[in-house]
This record gives C-alpha cells, sequence and structure tokens, in this order.
C-alpha cells in the first residue's frame, strides 16, 4: 500500500481486513507500547500511526492508528471488547474502532447555492470521499433535480419562523436515530436550534464563508470587502450550540484585491468554501479528527 | 526598463529622469485622456499606468503613472504647478508627484523584537528597498549595538504610563517636522496617543502579529491557539486613532497544526510579520498605495 | 459597476455599452496619450487601464483598455475602422476591439477524464466564465450523457493511428471556419498535428498536469512521484506546434509528501487543474492575455 | 511540553532527558510492538511518534520517535548497544538514536550572495535551530566581516579551476574528520567533485534557486523568465554526486508575472530560497528526516 492518504478505506480496498483506530486519554508512559502489543499480539500490522500529545507531563494523549488484520471487518466486536477490557479501561482510554471498509453514510443540508453539495456529490461518485451520500436535506426545493441526478434522494422541508419546530422534527424524523455518521451543512442557511443539536446524535460539519473569528455570523464577503482585507477564507467545524464558535477542522484563503467587488469575493470564496469543506469531510469520513476541548486534533 | 516593478526608482537609478504621478477624483469621461496629453504635451513617456474606479457611475477614480522625462527631478515643482492649473484644480484631483530617483526618508519605532527591524535595515543595505532608514527610536535600549552596525542612529526613549506624554514630546523632536516621509512601527509594543498622531503629520505603518480583523489588540498568537485556527497571519496598515483599525495594506498567512505551541506560532508568526511588513513599506516607498476610506488601493 | 474583474462583460452586463481594447506596438512616446484622446474625443469613460512596456526605449508596449460608449456595441465596425486610421496605422499598432456584451463561442475537445470538462461547464452555468460552451469533442463516448444534461451538443470523434487525419478533418469540420473563438483542450489526450494547428484559425488553450517546464510530456504524476518533489502542479498554456511549449498563461501548485502515492497526486492534481484551466479560459474571454513571443502579458 | 514541532531539543531543554529515535527495515508485522515495548520497559515515556510504510506488504517501514528517559543522554551508548541486540538486529533494521539536548554541529559553505547565510546565522543566534555554526567557508573573502560578528570563524579557500584539488583538500581539512554533523551550502557556487563528496563522510545540504527539476544547472532565474513561468521557486536537497539531482527535502514557491524582470525574479527569489533552506536545515537538525531511494521521508 503506497500511502497513508489512501491506507484506510479507499473504496477499492473492501476487503474488510483494515480498521482504524482512534484513542484519547490522559497522557503517561506505556500508552504507546500497551496498545501495539496488543495489536501485535493479535498477529495486525500497524500500517500508518499518528500521535499527539498536549504535554507529556499532565497532558491529554491522542492516537490514531489504521491496521491490517485479515478478517478483522467481522470480528469487531470481539476486538473492542477485548481491547477496552485488557487496554483502555484500565487506562481511563476513550476510544473508537471502524472498519475502514465501510463507507461513512452522510446526510447533507443545504439552502440553494449548490457549489458546496455539487462538489460532494461529484467527489463521492469519483470514489475521492469514502462515504455515500444517502439524503440531501434542504429548505428550498431549487436544487432537487440537480440532486436525484446523482442518484439521492431529496427532501424538501420548508423553514419558517413559526414553523421551525415542526421542521425539525421533521429533519430529526429524517436524519436522526443513528441513521448517519455524519451530517453536512453544505451552505445552509438556517440556524439549528439546541434542542436538534441535543437530540441528533450525529456529528455536525459546517462551511462558514469566512476565516474565522473574523467575519462570523452574517454578511461575510460584504463585511470583508467593507475592511478592505486582502485575503479571504472559509472554515469548516463542527456545529455547537454557540454559532460559528465550534471546533475547526480546516481553514484556507484566497488572495483579493481593491479591485474584487463583493460580488467577486462570494464567487472567488465559492472556490474556496468548497476545498476546504471537502477537505473536512474527507479527514471525517477517514476518522483523521478528534475533537479537544473546543480545537481538533487532525491526523 | 524591464519591469514595472523596478520601473520607478531602484537605487541605481538616480539620473532624476523619472517621476510618479498619485491622482484621486470624482470619476467622470475624459480624465485619461487630460492626464496623459498633459504629458504627451511635455514629452514625457509612460512607462507605467494603473487605474481604478470604485464605480464609473459617480465614483471615485485612483490613477499611478510612473513616467520618463529627461530632468523632471529638476522641474518637480514647475510641473506640480502647471498640472494643477491645467488639469487637477479644474476637475477636483488630489495628485502628489515625485521625483522616483529619491528615496524615502524613514524612521523605524521598535520595541525589543529584532526581527522586523533587521528585515528592514538588511534589505535596506542590500537595496531592496527604496528607503533611507535614518533612525531608529526604541521604548528599549537592547537593540542599539545592532541598529548602529548598519550606521543608523538609535534613540532610546523609554515609556512609562507616566511619562509617556514627555515621551511623545521627544518623539515628536526626533521624528515630527516633516523630518521623515514615514514611520514604521516594527514591532512597536506601545500605543500612540490622538495627540501624537494629530501632530505627527507623517504616514505611519503598523505591523499586526494576526490576521486582522482577528484577533485585534493584545495576545494575537495566545489567542489564535485557544481558538484552534489552523492559518496565522499577519496585517501591514496605517495607523490611526482607532487601535487595528486603520487602511489594511497587506496581510498574509501560513499554515499552522494542532502540534504548534503558541511558541510556534510566535515564531512561525514572525517569518509572516518581516514578509508583510517589508511589502507594506516597499509598496509605500515606490508610492503604489492611495488610501480610499479604511481600504488601500494598492497599484 | 464597483470592479475591474467583472467591468468588462460578465453575463448580466449586456447593454453594448462596455467595449475592451487591446494594442500592442513598438514603446515611444504619446501612445497613450494618443490612444485615450481618441477615446476621449468619442465621449468614452475608461472604466480600466492596464499597460505593461518590455522597456521604454525600444521595447513592446502593451494595453487593455475596458471603456464605457453608449450604443458602442453596435458601431464597433466604424469604431475599428477610425482607429485604424487615426491611432493605429500610423504607429504600427495592432489591436482587437470587443463587445463585452458578447461572450466567447468555445469548444471544448475531452477525453475520458471529466473535472476539467465538468468545471468548465458547472461555471458557465453560474455564470462566473464569460462564454458558451457550444460543442464538446471527444474521442471517447463516455462523457455524451454528462455533456448533454447541461444542453451542449457531444461529437464523439475516435481516433487512432490510422485514422488520425480522417479524424482531424472532422474536427476541422465541426471546430474551423470561424465557428469558435476559442477551443479548449480539457485533458485532451490526443497530440493536434500541425496540420491542424495550421488551418484551425483559432486559438487552443490546453491544461498540462505539471508544472512546466517540469515533467513535460507523458505521466507526469508518475514521474513526480519518483522524482520525489514536494509540490505538484499544473499548467494552462496556448497550444504550439511545439508540443507543452507554448505560452504559459496560468500555473498554480499544491503541496504534497511522501505519503502521497500517484494515485494521491492524480486526484489533488486534478483539483490544480481544473482551478488553472478556468483561469486561463477565464482571462482569455475577457480578453485579459497578450502573446508576446513565447510569454503572455495577463492584464 | 506542548508541541512536536519542539519538543526535541529546542535550545532551552537542555536536560538530556530526551532522545529521538530513527528507524527503518523492511516492513512486517510487531516492528512498533517491539520498539515500543523496549521502550516501555526502560521507563521512556514516548512523545511523539512517526511512522510510514512504502507498502505493508513487501514495502519499507520508517519511524520517528522523540521520548522522554530520565538521563538518556549520558546513557545513549548502553542504550544503542541493546535496542541493536534486542530489537534492531533480528530485523535488519537500520537507525539512529540521538541526544536531543545536542545541538547539530554546522558548517556553511558560501559564495557571495549573503541572504541565505545571514538568515541562517541570525535564526541559530534566535534559538530557532538546533545547531551551532561552528565555521564557514568561502571562495570569496567578501563575508569575513558580517560573519565574524556573530562569533564565527570564517576561512577563505579560493577555488580557480587549477587549484581546485588543492582547495578541497584544504576544504577537507577543515570540515571533514567528523568535525560537524552537516555542512550547508547556502549559495556555494562551486560544483563539488565526486572525490570530495566520498571523503567528506558528512551530509550536504544545497540550496538551488528553481523549482526542481524545472531549470536545474545554471542560470535558473533567466531562463525562468526566458519561458514565462508564472511561479518561480527554490529547492533544498541533499547532495549526491549527480548535481542538482540528489534527494528533494523542501521546496517552495512564489508567483511572479510579466512585469518582473529576472532581475526581479532573483530577488523574489532570494526570499524563498532562504525559506526553504531554513526548514531544510531546521529539520535536519531535528532527525526529521530519513533518505529513501532518491526521496526524503520527512517527519
Amino acid at each position: 500500500m503506497a500511502s497513508a492518504t489512501t491506507a484506510a478505506g479507499t473504496p477499492g480496498q473492501r476487503a474488510h481486513d483494515t480498521a482504524r483506530l482512534l484513542v484519547s486519554c490522559a497522557d503517561g508512559p506505556g500508552i504507546v507500547a500497551a496498545i501495539t502489543t496488543f495489536l501485535a499480539d493479535r498477529g495486525a500490522n500497524i500500517i500508518t500511526s499518528d500521535q499527539y500529545s498536549t504535554d507529556p507531563e499532565g497532558g491529554r494523549f491522542f492516537m490514531r492508528l489504521v491496521f491490517h488484520l485479515p478478517g478483522v471487518g467481522g470480528a469487531l466486536g470481539e476486538l473492542r471488547e477485548a481491547f477496552d477490557r485488557e487496554v483502555a479501561a484500565p487506562r481511563g482510554m476513550r476510544f473508537h474502532v471502524n472498519d475502514a471498509a465501510v463507507p461513512k453514510r452522510v446526510a447533507v443540508m443545504v439552502s440553494r447555492y449548490d457549489h458546496c453539495l455539487l462538489d460532494l456529490l461529484w467527489r463521492t461518485r469519483r470514489g475521492e470521499l469514502d462515504m455515500e451520500i444517502g439524503l440531501v436535506v434542504s429548505n428550498w426545493p431549487d436544487l432537487a433535480a440537480e440532486v436525484e441526478r446523482f442518484g439521492v434522494p431529496y427532501e424538501h422541508v420548508p423553514v419558517t419562523k413559526e414553523t421551525k419546530p415542526q421542521a425539525e422534527e421533521r429533519e430529526l424524523e429524517l436524519m436522526g436515530g443513528g441513521a448517519f455518521d455524519l451530517i453536512v451543512l453544505a451552505r445552509y442557511m438556517q440556524v439549528l436550534s439546541s434542542d436538534f443539536l441535543d437530540r441528533i446524535g450525529t456529528p455536525i460539519i459546517n462551511i462558514h464563508h469566512s476565516f474565522l473569528p473574523a467575519f462570523a455570523g452574517a454578511g461575510p464577503y460584504e463585511r470583508a470587502k467593507e475592511r478592505g482585507v486582502k485575503l479571504i477564507g472559509a472554515t469548516a467545524h463542527y456545529v455547537t450550540e454557540d454559532l460559528d464558535e465550534g471546533p475547526i477542522i480546516e481553514q484556507d484563503v484566497i488572495r483579493v484585491s481593491h479591485r474584487d467587488s463583493a460580488e467577486d469575493l462570494t464567487r472567488m470564496g465559492a472556490d474556496i468554501e468548497r476545498q476546504v469543506l471537502n477537505r473536512a469531510v474527507k479527514w471525517h469520513c477517514e476518522d483523521r479528527i478528534l475533537v479537544h476541548g473546543n480545537s481538533t486534533v487532525v491526523f
């Protein structure tokens, strides 16, 4: 296998022989040895390993391992239990172990801008993203035909100030209950309520069209033009109850000049938005992201 | 002359045959023709011309021209007067015309961080910047020996809460009265008072160690680490009475990761700071910048 | 009009009141004045002006002007004739003047990779590119359905070693005779013959999947992996008889690491290819590019 | 310790309690477990771990570990022996283990351009690079005073076609015999002979002023201008007998335009050269680089 990037679950590799392990715990001596010995004893070969500690003394330890073990996909339950008993529980570790051959099930929420959504649909079809888009939910009907061409169902759930609670109930019906591994807000222009966030039980990634924390909130391109900045950006982050304040996954920028109007910024920014969102979603689907307080560790 | 960038006043070109004209006025038909005909009638050859209008109907027009005219350096007063009478006054234009062979006289203010200051001294010595550094003023004595190696006088003006008014008087003595064309704050950690800014009568460029408007104020690298951003930046701007709110000249960023501590951000950011400041100062010294409200037009 | 970028012919501006003038000639005094006076005398307001001289003494002069003149779209023939007589012919100028409200007619040639083609179709539909795609020609049938969804005809012209002359005849029938203003090779994997290039009479832009002149020819990503470079790139250039040697319009790069396989480079490079091609095509369609020997001047 | 970047040997950390282990061998199961168990058994706490395999089946395995072990600096010989016996020899591993508190001893070779040299001297003085510059060797006398200000000896070894063998003998005397851990060619304009390279026994890093493999050899900026590229770059690589063909460590680029002359490219490129060289030297001094064939693995 030539590359760590593709090591763990590009769509061609569907032999269920590769798994990914994410671990976090209080740092201390012997953690890496305990984990790798556990795997070596079962005949696993570690393909990729990344590790980070906020402070070797009293800090927090994070690790991502990708390992090859014939048949691991059919034996995850047993492996999980043994790892918990032998390694994780004694050290107070939090961990996940996933079959790298199982793509993530993703729902996308969108309003009327199509660029982020189309990019995700198109990259998924090309096999660039280790995921399946099972549903698109929108508060507008506009993009239905475009989405259905990709064989993906489109649910129009209108939202008004009055109907927002019912709309969110419908969204919970459509996307809740563990039906999806990830929800992506691909320029969804409604704020999700705390109640929705409490109940959905699924991580949500949003793309914000500015370089946060600059220009949080509405109209970032207009405000960027007004302030005369020389670079504009986009930010992908996990959604929390504090709008535009969740853990940042990825950011990027593009150079602009006095010649560019707010409309130009909107057009140029659209390119950055889709790239940044694509990277954040890709990393999430490859189990590369660990949340640490209000930050992310991206391996 | 092979390049617009060097067209107007790199140190080797000291024949006083090249001048730079900066113009701004309300937009309308015939402005470019009036200006270029004025120059053509005097036998000038336009080397570089840049132009921008915020809106051809009712907007503001900006222009920078570099032209070649044998002996122009000795005839600027006369040219200025004729241009004002024939072109500028009838149209309510604001304009400057400078001899490209005369480097800008610059004073630098600094505290204890040496990286921005050394970069300016070193680039000036190499002939990269069309300026002469005539004075360094610092509220600390630390960098005196380093500066004096470059043959530049160093004035230590200590500032405490109590002595600030007197300190600023001393700074005005040293740098006021038109002695300098530009003052550069190369990580000067004191806030200049409104009174000082009113009286100094010289443009001031500051380098702020964040991507403004994010992390305005103190401790930007610490706050960037805390917020978990994936890029850090620096911003060069003209100083106004509103701290960190003046017209932005240049910005740039560098990618960081969860592995980088606030100290790493400080070290990595230092590289961006000196590049961004260098570009802003270079453009100012080449008469490339026009201020438009709280933004800049950089030609 | 708020921006030079959009100043000249975004699809909304269809009033035929704006034109673009491109000029090149031997440099000398008075050229700018002659051109701008000609326009001012007709009541035109110059919106944008860019100019470059390789050397004010004995060099070559290049200029792009966008000007507003009510009704100019209906009077281009007359304007062209007057400009030639009064300004261009006496100075040996080459020039073009185009109605900014008339989008360029573009044909795209493609093989089996869809990413560059889809990006062009999609951006054209969104109104980001000042052009109309009138035809897609491919040596493979694969992308027909995808293209036809955009309402664009798709011609499958198979090419084998033996049938290449006939295939090129067919391509000349389809795209020659001035039917198009531009042909874009959006990852078209056949080499066009000198005969074809001589006869087509239309500028052709190609995207090459490396940072030229590195890795000219076949298999650039494989060779980049083998050489162990730390950045990969893409290059958009005008097609000449010397393969991968024509005037470069735009280039960009992306960072890669030892972890990335040749397949990863191919995937990551695809993103750069479509961005670089998009910019080159956009600039061509906005009349921003002048060829100078084997280089380009891009205003 | 807050960061992997600073984890291993910033100048402040001189307690000799941290070491770095670099390993390469044929890949296979159990390698990571064997290494980490060896360390855990001695009470070491792993601070940072990076790993890469070209192919889990039949590929080559690379690892870098930074670990904390009180007193390790005084016990490296013993540790090395035990690791060889228990872990490395049975698996045919190549490995190095270094005390992170011992800075690398570096000699710099330079001709007349000062920018790369000064940047290294200045960063070393600021504590940014985990090294000590013990000697500067130049075929020109020009930079002696500048270097001596930093307290570093400067040896002028003139080189002519006729005296090259004797000059290289003198250079071997000055820098050979294990006196240095690294030699940096900071724009040294002489080609080192195969004989010199065979005998010096020390890794050599060179900065080449182009984006290799484009513009290998002499005059890259002139050739870049002539070819009309839109980005220029610099490449740091290990020196081998094939000029400009050694393993690439780092590369970067900067955007240029038709307006920039070859002199401008030289000036702009100088900034990229010093940044790229700085990163390559920094990584080497932090034991982050493993050579794999003609490529590098940079952790």
